[in-house]
């Protein structure tokens, strides 16, 4: 079984986990949290996102965060829909920020009201403006395994937007399993032949647990090659427009399942379960991490 | 991604999910499931173990059982402990059981009392009494990957476990995650280097889910060529002396997979989610099935 040495994680628990969440944190849990993360080891974080405050209030604080949080040596992205999203970016500091478009017709309608042609007309000021506030880019693609609208994606579909997005000399790309339909040997299948096709890509993979594969598919994805992911403290996320969807692949799990197989992340596992344990005290309800609630099994 | 083009299924809800069940189920309701799970497709079913009443009084009817179910085209094996399971066996017409021993000494004295060496002296005569009534026998092998006393379990004490079987005639034997501690890279190692050595062996692995893995596991085995596999209804299972220790993977989400994935299973999914929702009505608390949580995804 060939997997690499090393691989590169990023905590999207701040952004993914609590858009999902009922509880509003504050800036300053918000802060506390990311300076955690950043001792824990993580080097990569999402703190945020700067979409519209009406459609998403747990995030509406993204800006402030960002200021409070200064300097940092971790990477600190934010998503964003629109050009609304890098000027804000530019205004608190933020250094960079992903695009998202939907490879599912459906899915982009219901979650930015525009189709994906629409949204990816948009990202060419979007790049323009970033570029000239010194901002780095890198996007995501939601669905390009299969949707609950159009079941499987065709491969052409997810290729135009990889397209897409290099003609805006965006060579960060993630794909997004957000409904948690992706299973291993599509995955497997598809990482193989984008890092084929685009070699000069840096691929990030983001899977959700939905049904149980999510843990599966970051093995398809890295027994593929690919070593960079996508994970959410307690295991929190959804899509509050994907209809059942559960949570992010959890933090915990995955540096446990990392460390036992011998795959360096640089990061604590105790640190990590430490934060998962006080998240999931501050979201009030169980979560779907597996470590936080049977721990590593040695007495 | 090197998978198996078909892969056969044992249900063991009936045995390792009931034991860990507060809700007795009457042998009426086991017959139902029995006779449902043949009609969804299983060749192979674990219906019960007859081991002492008082230890495990869920299962105390597997006799009666096995005698309501009478003459079956699928394969009925039962779970064993020593030789008056083997006459239990004989006395209601169950034509295949199943030894038990863990490679754990802390776990083999804490579930059967005894070390495993002494478990493996117990084996001959059953053995011999079986061969004598002709009853088929298989041996499992509980925790040939990790325990949560002994953390690694060197492979001298698996491999010493599979030499009696084999010298006891036992050419089909089970790999048991009981602690759910396995991690993919170490299956995959395991698998290969089991039918590398013993070619003749036809291996079966069981995963528990309890820590996020078994999915991951069980495409770790299937890379590994491995294509017989224990799942349980609505992800029922455990082990009373492993603590903290959760479900078997889910009969649900396993055959979504493989269908999904194009193996094959021969088994209908329609109708184990049937039996699955079923089940959940019985035991009377949510259960750990991805599947019957989220549905196939599709709108």
């Amino acid at each position: 079984m060939n997997l690499p040495t090393q691989v590169t994680l990023c905590e999207v628990g701040l952004r993914d986990g609590l858009q999902n969440e009922k509880t509003l944190f504050p800036t300053q849990r918000k802060l506390f949290l990311t300076q955690k993360l950043m001792e824990a080891g993580f080097t990569v974080i999402e703190p945020g996102s700067f979409m519209s405050p009406k459609a998403v209030p747990q995030l509406a604080d993204t800006d402030e965060l960002y200021r409070q949080v200064g300097e940092s040596k971790a990477e600190l992205r934010a998503l964003i829909a629109n050009l609304k999203g890098v000027e804000r970016a530019a205004a608190c500091g933020c250094k960079k920020v992903k695009l998202n478009v939907s490879a599912s017709r459906a899915h982009n309608l219901a979650n930015l009201n525009k189709t994906p042609q629409e949204s990816m007309e948009g990202f060419a000021p979007c790049a323009q403006v970033a570029k000239a506030a010194g901002i780095a880019l890198s996007g995501s693609i939601s669905m390009p395994f299969a949707s609950p609208w159009e079941a499987e994606i065709p491969l052409e579909d997810v290729i135009a937007i990889v397209e897409t997005y290099l003609s805006l000399g965006v060579e960060e790309i993630s794909l997004s399993d957000t409904s948690g339909m992706a299973v291993p040997n599509q995955v497997y299948r598809m990482c193989t032949q984008m890092q084929q096709r685009y070699p000069q890509v840096t691929w990030w993979m983001h899977f959700h647990n939905t049904r149980g594969l999510g843990i599966a598919n970051l093995m398809a994805a890295m027994e593929a090659g690919v070593t960079r992911f996508d994970t959410s403290f307690a295991g929190l996320g959804g899509c509050p427009f994907v209809p059942g969807a559960a949570g992010n692949i959890a933090t915990e799990d995955v540096i446990y399942l990392l460390d036992r197989m011998g795959v360096s992340t640089g990061i604590d596992m105790d640190m990590v379960m430490e934060i998962g344990r006080q998240v999931t005290q501050w979201v009030e309800h169980p979560t779907e991490s597996y470590l936080l609630r049977a721990g590593t099994g040695l007495l």
